[in-house]
């Protein structure tokens, strides 16, 4: 096979195909190597991958919806990994398997920052029930959140119950991220004020809890004045339809006060939306987005997969390049309007 | 016509629309109303406006391509309708012609948060030779960017000669936004380190030339500080294809100083890669970007309105909510697969 077995991820140039059942039945089998492969299929941009990444998907999808999904946001500084750290600990510790997915929206020229610091979440990455995994992003036809969505499903075959999707930043990812979730977590810390953590009052309406980290030490009274002010700020958004009032809570990811607690209001928040019916509606919903998503991707590859389309795509370049046709009418002539 | 004269945008509910050659004639003999109400087209979602919208394009394309198309990004709180006021208010001076678009990606569930503040560019507003439109956000096919680009080119044919696209926070907006702009402006602000302004890299990388505001006052050594520290950062990247330097200058957009400087570097960017060809060949690469974008929106397009596939894509819906099928297999069956 060329992979060595200690890896949590296969090596590249090494990697070769195998058949679906494989990667079916060893992500069935909670294999964490196989289900890293995996991920590594669903992610490749190789043509020749996609059909093969399409019949495992299937074959996990019937194994797959039973974890809380949840999205964790905040801008870089915040105290993110450790609080995923921390969390994702105790999660373990309490019997739970944990998957973290990352996606860097801005990753498309640079490459991966996130998780590029090895020395990030030190204690998950070697916990036994627990698996992380950076999201490749890039131009693929469906984007990043698609890729995500179909990682989350392999991930909830393998037993993961609790799966988190960690975004960097305030950009369109959020959204993206809000549609794969049942619960959005954002995390705040107190002495920069909003403004200056770039966190937008889009962002904030999404939340479905605020949490302020680094309450510890000197910085405790900044972090309870803070949690009045965002406290106040909740006060004035429109209520959601969740009917969920959306906590305010103080924790140090650092000395793991407030963690257990936000345990709870997740809990305490599946119990309120699954009797009230939202819980189910917003998954409904998402199971809609997802498939115009899909949908979307499958009849750009339909069309790009022709040959005849191919030549004539290729022949309006170079008709734009040499300013016989506009962008615009190429796109036109492109589909024979 | 049910339009105010002297509204710069048009009434939405008492909007009616006109011929093409209405819009095209208006836009061409540089009228604002019309111009404003002409992106209001552009942008609109429903169905009967998109074809007019397109002949509305396509008039105006012989038009284009004459201004220079300026990107700024920075988080909030770092000035940016303060640089863009004074920076807008310096060009005009000069006998120019300034459009500003704003894109907000976050506006989605909040709509508009940009220009919604009154106070915002007093004086750029009423400036006779500017032109100010947030852009609509939404979940259009094309998405943000594809309508921004659109809008760039009618500002384009209406005579303006520099468009500025604004950008909040650090998200894909910024990638987009890139690749529809000759020259990337990234603003700062000292004191803050850019962990906490949520700059990522990837942000820094793209940048043109980074511009610490607010350096004035007792934040002026501050400012210097920063400004080295910029420097020192920006050798540590890879050169950049255009063969510019990165320059890293400090401005006060209060105080109007360093504002003139950005419009000479702008101008020794354009000479210079004027010279090495780096300006047509990444313009030549945004028309094949734009192609490949405008081609993906006409063949979603021609899919969702043939009315075969609208009742197999409801159905197919109907059957995803009551379990019957998932949506992977839905969106296979929708296309025959």
């Amino acid at each position: 096979m060329g992979l060595d077995r200690n890896l949590q991820r296969p090596v590249r140039l090494t990697l070769k195909r195998q058949s679906a059942s494989y990667y079916i039945d060893g992500i069935l089998k909670q294999d964490r190597v196989i289900l890293s492969q995996a991920i590594t299929l669903i992610e490749s941009t190789r043509k020749e991958d996609y059909q093969l990444a399409q019949e495992v998907i299937e074959g996990c999808l019937p194994h797959t919806g039973n974890s809380t999904r949840i999205g964790i946001t905040g801008v870089p500084g915040v105290g993110k990994s450790t609080f995923i750290e921390a969390f994702g600990k105790e999660l373990t510790s309490q019997g739970n398997k944990v998957a973290v997915l990352a996606i860097d929206p801005t990753s498309q020229s640079s490459r991966g920052s996130i998780l590029g610091d090895k020395t990030r979440m030190n204690e998950l990455a070697t916990d036994a029930n627990a698996f992380i995994r950076p999201s490749a992003s890039g131009n693929t036809l469906g984007g990043v959140a698609q890729k995500t969505q179909e990682s989350l499903l392999l991930c909830e075959a393998a037993g993961y119950n609790y799966i988190i999707i960690e975004t960097v930043g305030v950009g369109q990812s959020e959204t993206e991220v809000k549609n794969l979730t049942d619960f959005f977590l954002l995390l705040m810390i107190a002495g920069a004020g909003d403004e200056l953590q770039g966190i937008k009052r889009g962002i904030m309406e999404m939340a479905d809890a605020i949490l302020i980290n680094k309450a510890e030490g000197d910085i405790l009274p900044l972090a309870k004045q803070a949690q009045r002010a965002y406290k106040n700020a909740i006060h004035l958004f429109p209520p959601k339809d969740s009917d969920w009032i959306v906590p305010v809570e103080l924790c140090s990811a650092l000395n793991k006060t407030g963690i257990k607690e936000v345990i709870s209001i997740i809990e305490s928040y599946k119990n309120k939306t699954t009797i009230n019916g939202y819980f189910e509606e917003n998954r409904n919903k998402q199971q809609i987005h997802w498939f115009t998503k899909k949908l979307n991707e499958l009849i750009l590859q339909d069309f790009y997969n022709e040959s005849n389309n191919q030549d004539r795509i290729e022949k309006l370049k170079q008709a734009i390049l040499s300013k016989q046709i506009s962008p615009f009418d190429a796109a036109n002539k492109a589909i024979d309007r």
